[in-house]
């Protein structure tokens, strides 16, 4: 039988030809791990119907993992470390985990980061880095935030960041951000390419949103719901300490609701989350307002997600001057925490029924917050799995964990899509029973 | 000689003619604690110079405790408790102590809840209280907020609430609030003496912002603190984490700047605080936004603290419409945290210096926190000291904490006046050191 | 081509003919979420060479979630909750989890808890149980612990506790408990099915230590790792603050080593780990102790964890008494972090090194924890698929999430064999890079 | 009249002839700070009885602050800080406090830090310092513990130490530590003083138990309760867990039961407290157990907390070997927590009622916590004024804040009887009333 699988190779620089100093077994026995086999794949789509089992056909991806044989020698290796793009916890953690395993497992001793995102490497801006050794990111872990600083923006400056990177002679360069940051670090792995240089460009993908595709859970997100939880708490409290409270919270999702989502299914106390994924209406018998009238009536009090994206259309109307686009190319959002407030305000002082609403935006104490443990051990195996592929000469990917397991990505394929909430998942199926808010808040049933 | 000392005498119900149920001592031997002896005093002025010893004279405040004789027989106490204006930590502590007090030392077994403040007397409100027992308050000093609700004004509704009161023969209230709630809780003392009401009014001094003068750490402010501290690490991380980036916080802090003060130097890495009690002005050589750059252009990054109260005189030819009181009859203050945010950003971007401010406003973060371990020894000290008075037939008293001696305070006393900080204090000096800034941010000195 | 997998179906009471009362829907187009089809499976072997791509057989596990036939009536189900065993975080998010899901899904309004484990089923002890509702549980997520309460042991009394179960009309047994628990579990739904009763038995997974096998990450694990690192933290400033401190730090793990090697990974400051799954010596020149003096002359400080169930072969001669199994069966471990204190106390003083050893067992502070947010979300989702897979009248099972997927497992595949650490895998790879100890303390290698 | 007060003068070294580098003011005009005057006193006695009034005597103690005119020219100062004995939360801020206060406000550029504790002052161990700038101490008040490292004894080695200072050249020293340390530093300044040596010794009291006369609450005490507050919150939940579950928690407090005391009332969940202060018995009907075994029949748990140094008169006859002196010279205590735990499981046994002890130590995890908001600002000011005193020559003194005011005492007055729990007073009536325990479990009354 002919079975045809869809395998996503990666892009690598050449041919294997250096021993790896890692002391690591190629057999099972002992107690010793393994290194990866070249040629090992994740299985990706793990649900079938026991009746279609003969015609199933996995798709695989790159198996991530120390390599026996490496493409570049230790002892040449310049590499350099940036992060781009808004803050995220964990990011000191993939740095001193980047360092640590260049440094300890590979002993390279050259690694350099880039301070401020992309803009470290232009020209205008006066190229900066610092020097970095397990002494300069031994405690940075502890504390949120990146020790490189970051910035929005600059992705699109291809050809003058190649111009820096060849200067300072880098042969593997990490990018830890989002989509555009990965579109960037893309181009610069293919500019590279065109200029025969031989540089390895591994993006470590941060998305507190957890938006991109192929990243199961983003690292930080986590942490990033822990904390979101806390606000939403004080917004119970709120809502609760005077009569018909509103405990509003705002909190990050320009595209997707995964956040507010989780949010809600962690804190168990939340009537209403609104996401940019599932439309919703504010007036009309079945639009959001009349709902939470009926929820303030019944229980004198309510709790309210919003996610930064979601509504967006409401807003259309009432501001243009928030619909360009950011540094980062990303559209820029009106503040729909802000308007739903005083929408709510508005609309319950016209049904003369008191209530307050006590309106909380935390994005950046939360954004701000240290990994906690699972985001530190994630952070680290990350950073260590990016390490072992740029030495194998891996570049213009993404490592990933899927289904448990650390993988390989073409940026490509990884920034084609964003990931979004299916309304009809399990995920938002428990958000629904979670908060008891109806399946769609509109007053005719919108195609989707 | 004639000492002459100034003893602040408190109003009392009449005679105390009922022997008290609890089991104390009268003497300092053995292992049982002791009665207050009526008479004893604290000492308030207690910092003198050697040299003017032989003139001292001590200020006296009447000390707070269990007394042996009762001016009500326990079994014919029916107590009320109401909780109002915005949240503070320790709320639920204060209720569940007083409850516990009056249940399980003097066997008091009519307590109820006034509900969602001053508003749960009124009859357009429909009178709405709850009962209080061990059982129901047993767990909810591990939340925040308070039980039985809260609301802002209605303190001038004296005569509706003393009819509520005598309606519901209660004979003992506690009032736990700010300034206006205490003003209140006079009048309501006042007119129940008019009318010959046997009713002891014992106010339990709730101030977020610690303005209330002889209450030398207001209940929760610690707590307060602590989050706010959490909020300032947060906009350190956020400032680092950009080039040129400046951290915002805005703090509570009507009048007072006490909690802004505090947590700038529990923090230790804060640039500026802005208080209302001292005065800075925007422009100039000498004004803040040009001391601000100076810090930028130094390190990079900068931390600013501002209370809600600072600058008001600022907003005033920009914003009319905040200006008038709120229900509680506060000055409504425009928000100066935007103003300023949006004042930097301006400032920087008119002089070219790429940088961003990231705004942090924790209010209601800060103030839904549970007390933390101190504070709620703290409230349950205090909630016992309101019951022991209350029971003694005390009446338009606050119980307060003085040196670390828990007092009687009469009620018109401690609304004479709001508490500040005093710029030439060691509390400011300390601030003044802690952050680098200049001591006045004026370019003309201002009379004080 | 005769594609053989291996597909683990599971026990189920009879034929499905009740309509389901859940809205949900049967196609992918719209808002609304899905029916799990019957015959859904997950794969289980999601790691393949391409190679060997056409010998690929699928290991399959039956899916988790709700059905659209129904073996039970709802309105005749009478379910029962129980906990068994050590306390870990997440059983009142588990317990809370069922009754919601019980009541608000499918209407089901007789739901009991069984106090103190199976104890409370056994007539020697007056059996023992309360009512459930969503009332009683509406905040129990926030506290550690059972509101059931637990206790070890009396598995094996499956008579008595059908006895039990029978003269309640229970049809419907929630299970929450570890491998002895789920024997317990599986035992009773088989005396159940010998009987002709009605009973679906479903277990949910718990056990702290991470071994129960196809339970890839058991629930409260994450958020007892959490809080190990604190005490890993503290035991580090213990080391730092004296010359050559030691700071030893005992955790959980009779048989498996998770929760030290996760804590380990994650605090990212700890010099040794000692786990049940890898042998080591004490003396010698490639024993512990010499490999702790060279650390402690290069660095003042070291910091060890050790897990309770780790050499145990050391104890042996040296306490008999310790030998016993306890109540559960579980075989009764000598406590090795006292011992191990004590030998390296004795072993530096001969040597003439002045050493402090801070020994640290936080095991209850560990295991009374409120689950942390992903672990809230992951016991309420357990929950809810547990309460899918009875109403659909599978018994014999656990719920448990494999690659992130919901899956049924017989209990006789879970309990088959403990899950450890491999000494050769990724994780345990890890763990030697985090804290550079040697693969191997032993003086001449062991066979595996 | 002739006003006899209690005036406790300190120590100079000589006079004061340097004019202070401190820009602060004079009069009360204005909004800077001022100088605190020679002369200033602080009322130590604040309670007095109206009647009395005519003739209170205030004790007075001399006010802290910053003196106009000091004794050492900074310029020529070389400033040395040790830290001693067991580690306190708050060690790290004062240190920074101190390095701070000397570097930015008197421009002092010798600062060196001795390493654990007392021993690096002995030639036998290598004299062993630090440099300190503020660079060095920016970010310790972010961690437990010490970063000079501590160790006990070696308080009685005074000429050996002044050996040390005199080769080189300190004129001030700071001594952070306890009872000991303070003994130990006043013999210093006492030997310097002999030698003719100009050295300033000023103590910041360091006491986690709280138990040094003349201060009021010891740096770090707030953040130690707080900290046990969890580990009793843990126990409350084990005791929970199980049928008839005893929590057991060991706190310190060798002499005083200040931490045990204060924990039981900030949790609020406590039955029973054990501390040195009052005596108790096992047996009889009056005994603890007597006692602990109603309260388990009746609640089915119950949560202890004893003090380290509680009930050592049982221990007595059981274990001799604990009772010699350890290296500081305190008594060493029998393990009365090990002790307790083993009769009360022997108890129930033997009253054949089936319970669980579970038994927290979490010493270790309290001490090594991170100051707290308050504990970081107390620290911070402990330190300030340290600094102002040593500049103004002050010696042989401790700084410490009672009634709120920050003031000199003489180090002999302060070390020269303990701080312990009256029995009597209104904490321990807090105690007994928060706890509902008896006010004596003794069979017989004793004489106090």
């Amino acid at each position: 039988m002919d079975v045809k699988t869809e395998d996503f190779e990666v892009t690598r620089l050449g041919k294997c030809t250096v021993k790896s100093p890692l002391t690591l077994s190629t057999d099972d026995a002992g107690f010793v791990a393994n290194f990866t086999i070249n040629g090992q794949r994740v299985v990706l789509n793990n649900r079938v119907h026991k009746n279609d089992i003969d015609s199933y056909k996995p798709i695989l991806l790159e198996a991530a993992g120390p390599r026996q044989m490496l493409y570049f020698d230790p002892s040449k290796v310049k590499a350099a470390i940036v992060t781009c793009g808004g803050l995220c916890p964990g990011l000191n953690n993939v740095i001193r985990g980047l360092v640590y395993s260049l440094w300890d497992q590979y002993k390279v001793r050259n690694i350099i980061g880039i301070r401020n995102g992309y803009m470290g490497l232009l020209p205008e801006f006066g190229i900066e880095t610092m020097e970095l050794t397990p002494k300069h990111v031994e405690e940075i872990h502890r504390d949120g935030g990146t020790i490189l600083g970051s910035s929005r923006g600059y992705g699109n400056r291809t050809s003058d960041m190649v111009d820096a990177l060849e200067r300072m002679n880098i042969n593997m360069l990490f990018t830890i951000g989002g989509d555009g940051t990965q579109k960037g670090a893309n181009a610069i792995s293919e500019e590279a390419n065109r200029r025969g240089i031989k540089l390895a460009v591994v993006g470590i993908p941060k998305t507190i949103d957890n938006d991109l595709s192929f990243v199961q859970k983003s690292f930080g997100f986590e942490t990033a719901v822990a904390s979101a939880v806390e606000a939403v708490e004080s917004a119970t409290v709120e809502a609760h300490g005077t009569m018909n409270g509103i405990g509003l919270v705002k909190l990050m999702g320009r595209e997707s609701g995964f956040i507010a989502a989780h949010t809600a299914l962690a804190s168990g106390e939340v009537d209403y989350v609104l996401v940019p994924e599932v439309p919703f209406e504010l007036e009309g018998p079945n639009g959001f307002l009349e709902n939470l009238k009926k929820t303030l009536l019944e229980q004198n009090r309510a709790v309210v997600i919003i996610a930064e994206g979601a509504g967006q259309k409401l807003l259309e109307n009432f501001d243009k001057k928030y619909r360009d686009p950011d540094a980062s190319g990303n559209k820029k959002l009106g503040d729909i925490g802000v308007f739903i407030r005083d929408t709510i305000d508005e609309y319950f002082h016209k049904e003369n029924i008191p209530s307050t609403v006590k309106y909380i935006d935390p994005s950046y104490i939360i954004r701000s917050q240290r990994a906690n443990s699972n985001d530190s051990i994630y952070c680290s195996r990350l950073a260590n799995n990016a390490v072992h592929a740029a030495m194998a000469g891996k570049t213009g990917i993404l490592v990933s964990k899927m289904h448990e397991q650390y993988v390989h990505v073409p940026i490509q394929l990884a920034v084609a899509k964003r990931n979004v909430i299916e309304p009809n998942s399990s995920l938002w199926l428990g958000v629904i029973e979670a908060t008891g808010m109806p399946n769609l808040m509109m007053n005719s049933i919108p195609k989707k």
